[in-house]
């Protein structure tokens, strides 16, 4: 992949941008000014480009699950969310139904001139419904998805470039913020980490995710990539356990975020507490700039 | 990835097998000797594993578009269908609502005590459920999804082999047929075309897919693969028209299937053209044994 092989800088000189670029800054821009508008804070959600190496073994992640998942979290708890994700890989709310492990087409029924639902599976799908609706009515979500790493690096860094007047507007629009917006990046591409906080959203809140085979190198790791990239906050996460337990970790200080068993058997999603703790975090960031 | 550093001899003697191999061969067995029973006529397709050259610019056929719906006209047309994809991609039925650009949660509304679908979509869908249901029920559709490489050229192989023990159980069951299966090869791996035609599935009608850019060296670069790999048909198409033309190459002859330009703008797919032409030629193929 090019941006494996090259600096960020030379990929974006050497490389020629997507044709409707432009275009679709356009809607980002859009939609963060009504978001900014109604007070909301703003989170950049990117799922992962899906490479050889990553799908040789990150099942899951591949399919973007953690991005999908805490998108919904996210505008639960009052954000607007833009969702940079490869184009047919999982999506808030859709996710609980389009991956046929839980196939949708087997929750309807013919019932004389109708198509309904069936009984067992009403009340789980209204809940999603109406939060689909919500966040559709609301324009709290929206979708960008890319099919090339081409793409996806031209748009994060549109998007992040945007992000990053988050800060601004907010105060034109007398928000208590100074803080930017908040940058979740799931992908594998660490290395434009570095450009996205030192030039493109300075201002931003940036998270990025760590999956460690080694769990004993995992804070060490992290620290250095704090260091390396400069952004606020690692999220450190082993494959085998990653539903189970995360490790937060920044410059000063490390968490872990784990389920209960309880919890576990009850299918509790982690991106619950995940997206509550980088909620309190961004909310620190934005009043004080330090974490 | 390995399947182009190795030749596929080293690359399965020197790969561990996936752990549950044999219990997912024993389900293609039973499925097949179930629809041998019932004197169907067998196809395996494979989808597209998504690789870093493919998805810079093969957007739909990374989702598995033609795999999908190929399943499903070859299930209308008599067939049973075994649809050995990468996770996450489309899927035969359900691909019409989960990627997103048609999202299944619009089709829904709550009515009172009950989730309906909405009036404008409800005829479309329940054609669709109609049909997935009658490919769940009669057991007519076995999906296979694999998330590695390396999962999905041990299945390839498993599954072809089984594939080309369909001509003998076909002369056991007095079925009018002596030529195998038909194995439909859309993926990008050609080399893996070889040992699939030579040593895995000889008796199987096998044909693959090549995407040209220049369609110039259509013809007889898809000559030159037959010849190379020995299989039965190349369906030769070009990125920006595979949609409206796509042209049958066998060894000696070439034959174009191409949409009018109302069957364009009605949106008919030309996989209903191909899988028709395919069959004539499967069956072909069943009673002479030569193309």
């Amino acid at each position: 992949m090019q941006s494996q092989e090259t600096t960020p800088d030379e990929y974006f000189t050497s490389t020629t941008p997507p044709a409707n670029l432009k275009a679709i800054a356009g809607k980002v821009q859009t939609f963060i000014d009504l978001n900014q508008k109604k007070n909301k804070k703003i989170v950049l959600i990117t799922s992962v480009p899906l490479e050889n190496q990553t799908v040789r073994f990150l099942d899951n992640f591949s399919a973007g699950t953690r991005g999908a998942t805490s998108a919904e979290h996210f505008i639960e708890a009052g954000y607007a969310v833009i969702f940079l994700h490869r184009q047919y890989s999982l999506e808030p709310y859709t996710r609980h139904y389009t991956h046929s492990t839980n196939c949708f087409l087997d929750l309807l029924e013919v019932d004389n001139n109708d198509i309904k639902v069936t009984k067992d599976h009403k009340d789980e799908l209204r809940a999603i419904i109406e939060k689909y609706n919500r966040a559709k009515n609301e324009s709290l979500l929206l979708k960008i998805n890319f099919t090339t790493v081409s793409e996806y690096l031209f748009l994060l860094k549109e998007f992040t470039l945007l992000l990053d007047q988050v800060k601004d507007m907010a105060v034109e629009h007398k928000i208590q913020s100074s803080g930017g917006g908040l940058s979740l990046v799931l992908d594998q591409v660490p290395k434009i980490i570095k450009p996205l906080v030192k030039e493109w959203a300075p201002s931003a809140f940036t998270v990025s995710f760590k999956l460690e085979t080694d769990s004993t190198l995992l804070v060490s790791k992290s620290k250095s990539a704090l260091e390396k990239y400069g952004h606020q906050i690692v999220i450190g996460n082993m494959l085998h356990t990653r539903k189970h337990v995360v490790w937060f970790i920044g410059r000063e200080f490390e968490k872990e975020v784990r389920l209960t068993q309880d919890e576990i058997k009850h299918e509790v999603e982690i991106e619950k507490y995940i997206i509550a703790e980088l909620i309190k975090l961004h909310d620190k960031w934005i009043s004080t700039r330090a974490i």
